[in-house]
C-alpha cells in the first residue's frame, strides 16, 4: 500500500448511515436539525414512493430528466425557493441536481456563477442524499454534472459545499431496480473504481477503496442482475457504489468516462450503459501500461487478463453476462456521428489528462468503431 | 466481507488532509472560513512549535496535562472565551480537550451538562484537529475522555458535534516523537483496531479498516521505533492511527482498553503504555472465542497464534521488541492496588459488555497479577 506518493484530501459526508432500514432515520435527523421545509429532488420513479421518506411536510421536484441539463436545474432551483434542507432521492441525476440546488437556493447567484471548480458559496440550507441505485456514488462526493444544451457537453461543478451533511445508503431502496438498470449502474460503480485505480494520479489510500469496490462488483453484480431480490448482493453493490464515490473525489475517472460521455450527452444513453459499452475498450487500451493493476481488476471480476485482446474479450464477456448488448449500433448511435463524438470526447482533458495512456482523437474513434 | 449483519453509522470529518506538508494548508482553511480568533489547544511539547501552524494571530492553551481531568478542561474552556475556531494540536489529550472546548465555549452550559452520550449542543465555533502522534485517532472521532478526580474514572463524552470540520494528518509532525512514545502510541492505534475487530459488535465494513490498520502497525511500528526518521514508517503509522480512529466510532474498544484504564486514571501511566501492558493478556483471553480473527491479528503482527499461551507469548514478545518493559511492577503500580483496580475496570460496562468473553473481577485481577 505504501510508500505514499503524495498528499491526499479526502472528503466524506460527516455522517454516513449504511444498511437496510436506515431510511427510517431520515425523519429524526430532519427534526433534530430543526428543518421545517424539506425540498426533495426525486426522479419520476422515486416520486412514486415519497412516503418511504417518512416526512410529514415537504415539497418535491420530480421533473428530474435523465442526464439533466441546465434548464432542468434552473427549474429545480426555482421550485426550491424557501426550503431549508434539500434531499436528493434517486440515482446520480437526482443527487447531482440536489447538490446544485443546495448551493444555489437562497443565494444571490446563478449556475453560471458557480460552475467549474471551487466557486460555490457556503450553503444556506442542509443537504441529505439518499441513493436509490447502486451506481454513481454521488452521495459521497463534491461533484455534480449537468449538460449544457448549447454545446452538448457535461459541465462539472465541484465544491466542498456540495458535500452532503448526511448520506443514507439503504440497500433496500435498490431492490426494485430492474435487472438492466442494475447491470448498468453496477458497471458504473465498478468503472469509478477501475478508472481511479489505474489513473496516473491513483493514490495508495484510494486504491484500497477501489479494490474493495471492484471485488464487491465481481462477487455480487451478476447475482443481483439474475435475482433482484438477493439482499446480500444488493447490499454489496450499495457498498461498492459508495467506495466508487470515495474514489471519485481525490482521483476521479479517466478515459472510460470521457469516451462514454458523448453517448449520454448527444444520444441520451443512460450513464451506466454508456460506461459499460466503453469499459472493455479502455481497460484493454490501458492494460499494457498498468499491467499489474489491470490483472488485479480482471481477477476480481472473474476472468484472466494478459494481452490486450484477452482483457478486451474478458471484460466484454463480463458485461455481456449481465445481459448488456455491447454494440453501439444496438443503442441507436448513428455511425455517421462517431468522428464528431471522438473529437468531443478528446476535448474532456480534465479526465483524459490522467489516463495512463495518451489517447488521440483517432484512438477514440477506433474505440467507437470497435464497439460499434 | 459480507453479509452485513447490521446497519452502521460512520462519522468522518468532512475534510481529511493526509500526508507530509499538509499542515501548511491550515492557514488557508482558517482564512477561507473567515475565522479571526483561533484558539489552539496544545500539550507542552507542541506549544514549543506553534510556528508550524503558520497562523498570524491566535491564542494558545498549553497547560494540557496527560490524561486530562475535569478541572484541566474547565481551565481550557475559560481561556477559550471569545474564540471562533478551536484547533487541537497534539496527541489524544490535546485533541480530546479541543473537542470538549469546542462544544462548551460560548455556550450556556458546563461539562456536567453535556458529559455522556449525545447531550452536547451544536458548536458555535469551528474545530480542526492536527494529531502529532500516531496513536489515538482522536482526530477522526466524536468521543472525548476526561478523568473525574472525585472517582478517578474516565468520563466518556460523545457527540456528533465534537466531530472536527477538518483533520490534518501530517506524518512529518510525528518524526520527532521519541522511540518510547512511538511504541506506546503505535500499540494504542493497533489496540483500537484489534479490539474493534474482535468485538461482539464488530462490523464487516469496519473490519476492513481494522485489518488495514493492524497490517500497517505490523509492518511499520518496529521500523519507526528503531529509526524515528523513517518517513515511510511514520506515514504508515499515521494512517494506521486514522484507521484505528475509524474503528472507534461505530464499534469502539473492549477489554484491552477497559482493563488498562485504571493504570492511567489511578497511576498516571501514559495511555499507550497502559494498553501495551494489557494487550497480550486480553488478546489471549479472547483467542478461544474468536480464533480466526485472532489468527489474522497475530499473522499481521508477525507471529503465529494458536493456543492462548502462544498468543500471549507472541503478543508479549511483539511489545517487548518495541522496547517496552511489560511488567506492571516496573511502572510503579503498587501490588496492593490490583484488587481495587480490577473492580474499577470491571465497572466499565460500556466497553466490557462488548468483549467476546465475559471477564469477571477475578479474571481481571488475574490479568493484572500475570502482567505484574
Amino acid at each position: 500500500m505504501l510508500p505514499l506518493t503524495s498528499p491526499l484530501e479526502m472528503q466524506f459526508p460527516p455522517v454516513v448511515r449504511f444498511g437496510d432500514g436506515t431510511i427510517k432515520t431520515l425523519k429524526d435527523w430532519v427534526v433534530q436539525k430543526g428543518y421545517k421545509a424539506p425540498f426533495v429532488v426525486a426522479d419520476a420513479a422515486n416520486a412514486q414512493r415519497l412516503d418511504l421518506l417518512g416526512l410529514d411536510t415537504f415539497t418535491c421536484f420530480s421533473d428530474v430528466v435523465p442526464e439533466p441539463d441546465i434548464p432542468n436545474l434552473k427549474q429545480a432551483v426555482a421550485a426550491a425557493e424557501g426550503c431549508d434542507v434539500v434531499i436528493g432521492f434517486g440515482g446520480g441525476s437526482a443527487m447531482d441536481l440536489a447538490k446544485l440546488v443546495a448551493v444555489l437556493v437562497s443565494q444571490d447567484c446563478v449556475f453560471e456563477d458557480i460552475s467549474g471548480p471551487h466557486r460555490a458559496l457556503p450553503r444556506k440550507v442542509g443537504l441529505a442524499q439518499l441513493p436509490t441505485t447502486a451506481g454513481t456514488g454521488s452521495e459521497v462526493g463534491t461533484r455534480a454534472l449537468v449538460t449544457d444544451p448549447a454545446t452538448l457537453s457535461k459541465v462539472a461543478t465541484e465544491s466542498v459545499h456540495m458535500l452532503a451533511d448526511l448520506a443514507i445508503i439503504d440497500p433496500a431502496l435498490t431492490m426494485t431496480v430492474p435487472s438492466r438498470v442494475t447491470a448498468a449502474t453496477g458497471v458504473d460503480a465498478m468503472a469509478h473504481c477501475v478508472e481511479a485505480f489505474t489513473s496516473k494520479r491513483s493514490h495508495p489510500i484510494i486504491d484500497n477503496y477501489a479494490m474493495m469496490g471492484i471485488e464487491l462488483v465481481g462477487r455480487y453484480l451478476k447475482r443481483a442482475v439474475d435475482d433482484g431480490s438477493d439482499a446480500e448482493a444488493r447490499t454489496g453493490l450499495a457498498l461498492a457504489a459508495f467506495y466508487g464515490g470515495v474514489c471519485l473525489g481525490p482521483v476521479n475517472t479517466t478515459s472510460g468516462h470521457a469516451v462514454s460521455y458523448p453517448l449520454g450527452t448527444r444520444h441520451k444513453l443512460a450513464h451506466g450503459v454508456a460506461n459499460a459499452l466503453i469499459f472493455p475498450h479502455t481497460l484493454a487500451a490501458n492494460a499494457a501500461v498498468v499491467p499489474e493493476k489491470t490483472a488485479k481488476v480482471c481477477h476480481a471480476l472473474g476472468f484472466e487478463g494478459g494481452s490486450n485482446e484477452a482483457v478486451l474479450a474478458g471484460a466484454r464477456a463480463f458485461c455481456e453476462s449481465l445481459g448488456l448488448d455491447m454494440h453501439l449500433s444496438a443503442h441507436g448511435i448513428p455511425e455517421s456521428d462517431l468522428a464528431e463524438m471522438a473529437k468531443e470526447a478528446h476535448a474532456i482533458r480534465r479526465l483524459l489528462d490522467w489516463n495512463p495512456v495518451d489517447l488521440s482523437v483517432d484512438d477514440i474513434e477506433a474505440i467507437y468503431r470497435a464497439a460499434y
